[in-house]
């Protein structure tokens, strides 16, 4: 399925992975070489030398978890303002500028405080759609300042609102609506 | 592999899984009933929706990410006591008791702390070996009260020690060497 997407579109490849070196740079290797993603997710619990093998793919984007769009996201990310503390860590690990955070579309006004954490980092951002985050918010608190090299700095990712608008027969032009529906939202 | 291990000795996979519900879900059924396995790791930072999935097996082990034995534990895991958060949450959540924390050995100092506030949790213990760990140290900091339920409450897990004990013809008996030896190491 990967190899058959157009080169010019980027696969991003959202696996959470994460563990120690020798280990992480086989997951590395497995997303970036065997299936031939362009971007992976990572989990940051485990510090920086977990994720060095990962971002030593300086053509490859690694987008590490920050604020999760998930109810458990207040369970140990926002209490001691860890999510933040993940931000400025990234901003300092982005020697390659590969570096991206994943912050949650249903954390609106928190993504706000974390883009003022990282104002270099482009986020990607799930929760739009199925999760009930709203794409206005996202555009409004997560794009980076006017003239900023990745400007607006953000990527919303919508999956089973998209692949699953319609289980009909219909279901390639259901998605394709859904997706010309979500960009136009994000761009008005 | 799994499956020509014997039933009476328990397989821990050691794949450090976290995702949200839906996705957690398939990652719980590939580890316990696609693999087989009777536990599994998995990392806490997306919180507890995102561990519940795997908490629902309730026969089999699911040992959380606590404080690991890699240099990087330091970046997140000790600021804001975010491991001490993990443990006394997992005891938190550990109705059907089949939760467990990994603790790494190469934290001999930090351990005593974590089994202070998780004092019914087993520990699974990477670090001892070629990490440096000492079996010594864990046995004396991570075992939990005498006459608790699981006592002495610690698995010491280590792999290229024993994996890799000897690249010649030797292997097979190198490996049992290095796992007596530390069995009597751990006993002593």
């Amino acid at each position: 399925t990967i190899r058959a997407i157009p080169k010019e579109i980027p696969v991003i490849l959202d696996a959470k992975r994460n563990d120690i070196g020798s280990s992480a740079e086989q997951y590395a290797k497995a997303a970036f070489e065997t299936w031939g993603a362009d971007a992976l997710t990572v989990n940051p619990y485990m510090g920086a030398d977990s994720l060095a093998p990962f971002l030593a793919y300086e053509e490859k984007g690694v987008y590490i978890l920050c604020l999760t769009s998930n109810p458990g996201a207040a369970d140990f990310q926002i209490p001691g303002d860890l999510a933040l503390r993940v931000a400025e860590s990234a901003t300092r690990w982005n020697g390659a500028r590969n570096i991206g955070l994943v912050v949650g579309a249903t954390q609106a006004e928190r993504m706000a405080g974390v883009r003022a954490a990282a104002p270099d980092l482009p986020f990607l951002v799930p929760g739009v759609g199925a999760q009930g985050g709203s794409a206005a918010d996202v555009a409004r608190t997560g794009r980076m300042a006017p003239g900023a090299a990745w400007a607006p700095g953000f990527v919303v990712n919508a999956s089973r609102s998209i692949m699953h608008a319609s289980s009909g027969a219909d279901f390639a032009e259901a998605a394709l609506r859904e997706t010309i529906r979500l960009r136009d939202e994000i761009n008005a």
